[in-house]
């Protein structure tokens, strides 16, 4: 054990996970798109959409699916949900599983920014997710490049409350996890799902109640980094996932207590 | 103390930081610009310049300060260096202090992107820094949008290898940290320097050697966003930082062993 690390502990301010529930997730899953897009079926995708089911349902959320929705769709869901009550929430999260370029994401019948709904979470427009963490997991491609990778040298690693503002940034407190880098594509297996989505499964199953959130996709991101390259065009693909956070505390999705049934005698 | 915290240290791989020693690490400090761009005076960012320079010296980095460069110049130091024989170096570091814009920073003579500089250092050009962090901090404007906050209700927090893979992608091991979220503008005092930067300093000067570094960012994060709310416009201003995080491993900065000299009898 570590005495350090246990003072660590108490350094970096944690969120309240002590809340009645941990909260709303939403996927919105996109399979098939208008035609006018040109789009290509999302084959696989319903493996990614089923598991982050599960997985998400067994961290606590309450999980709801919208399958292949239009952007003024996924804007009224969007809406709704901030105007709904999050107080006896912990957090809120959103998975996005579609196609995606530069700066944007596709809905079924055209694309839009993240901006353009993850907004509707600041504490102006939903107070009662206030200094709660927004998390958005975004499976998508985020322009044409392709990561052939690096072969190097293998390089082991070593294992080895006084707060007097009450105002926050409009802009605390997200989290975005990214499948790939800016430019880059993201990979989708069409029998297994994407490559981002099913480690995240993976070790939010393996690890969801133990690491701390961003070192949770630290690991995720590992993965992905060594674990997927496929051959491609006289060389292998490799992809890289990215964290952008402006979390202000550590995040620990610790379990929720079970409220028994009381005997009543 | 928390059995499952020491157990957990071991489940997110850490990035090996016993090489010789710790890394480079450049600071581009941009004041004065070019007429024809018509950018102020950034007064202040010399007290940004020389903190900064003083706790990465004192974080066992070997500091670089290049002042109003031109985007060739800039260009030129990052190729030099991505040529340099970084094999005994844990890491590198680079701190941009400038005006900036969307997706943009200034040079003393124009704007260019972070990419066109951090990509000279990905593991095809630059070998020695592969499976290595490449540490990014910016200090610049990311758009013209200002974060008036949002006040809320007060929330009290709790206080509570076996790698088969040689290759990684090209984009992996990079963290950016941002003193602002993208389209907002960040904040400088002329006299003090910059919120980030010099918070930044405050943290690495208190956890440089203690806490893992996407924490020490989110213990950044979580100050910045509180501290600091000037009046602004008939209500306050706030900031809120960003970290883009590509690294796959946890790091932590941890002392460098001093070589004292042997008594020669």
């Amino acid at each position: 054990m570590d005495n350090s690390t246990s003072k660590n502990d108490e350094i970096v301010p944690k969120y309240n996970m002590n809340h009645g529930k941990r909260g709303k997730a939403l996927i919105f899953n996109h399979k098939i798109f208008d035609e006018n897009l040109d789009l290509s079926i999302r084959d696989g995708t319903d493996m990614d959409c089923k598991r982050l089911d599960q997985v998400l349902n067994k961290l606590d959320f309450h999980v709801t699916v919208y399958t292949d929705l239009c952007y003024k769709e996924i804007h009224t869901v969007m809406k709704k949900t901030s105007l709904e009550n999050h107080e006896d929430m912990d957090c809120i999260a959103v998975a996005i599983l579609s196609h995606g370029a530069e700066d944007a994401i596709y809905a079924k019948d055209t694309f839009y920014k993240l901006d353009d709904v993850s907004d509707l979470l600041t504490p102006d427009n939903c107070p009662t997710l206030a200094n709660k963490p927004k998390l958005f997991f975004v499976q998508a491609c985020r322009g044409d490049r392709v990561d052939k990778g690096i072969r190097s040298a293998f390089v082991d690693a070593v294992e080895s409350k006084t707060n007097t503002s009450l105002t926050m940034p409009s802009q605390a407190d997200f989290l975005i996890a990214y499948a790939t880098s800016p430019d880059f594509v993201s990979f989708r297996n069409p029998r297994n799902g994407s490559w981002f989505i099913q480690t995240l499964c993976d070790v939010m199953e393996e690890q969801g109640y133990h690491l701390e959130i961003v070192r949770l996709l630290t690991l995720v991101n590992y993965r992905v980094a060594r674990m997927f390259e496929p051959e491609y065009k006289s060389g292998v693909a490799k992809q890289m996932p990215c964290i952008e956070t402006r979390l202000t505390r550590d995040l620990l999705l610790k379990p929720k207590c079970v409220v028994l049934e009381k005997c009543d005698c």
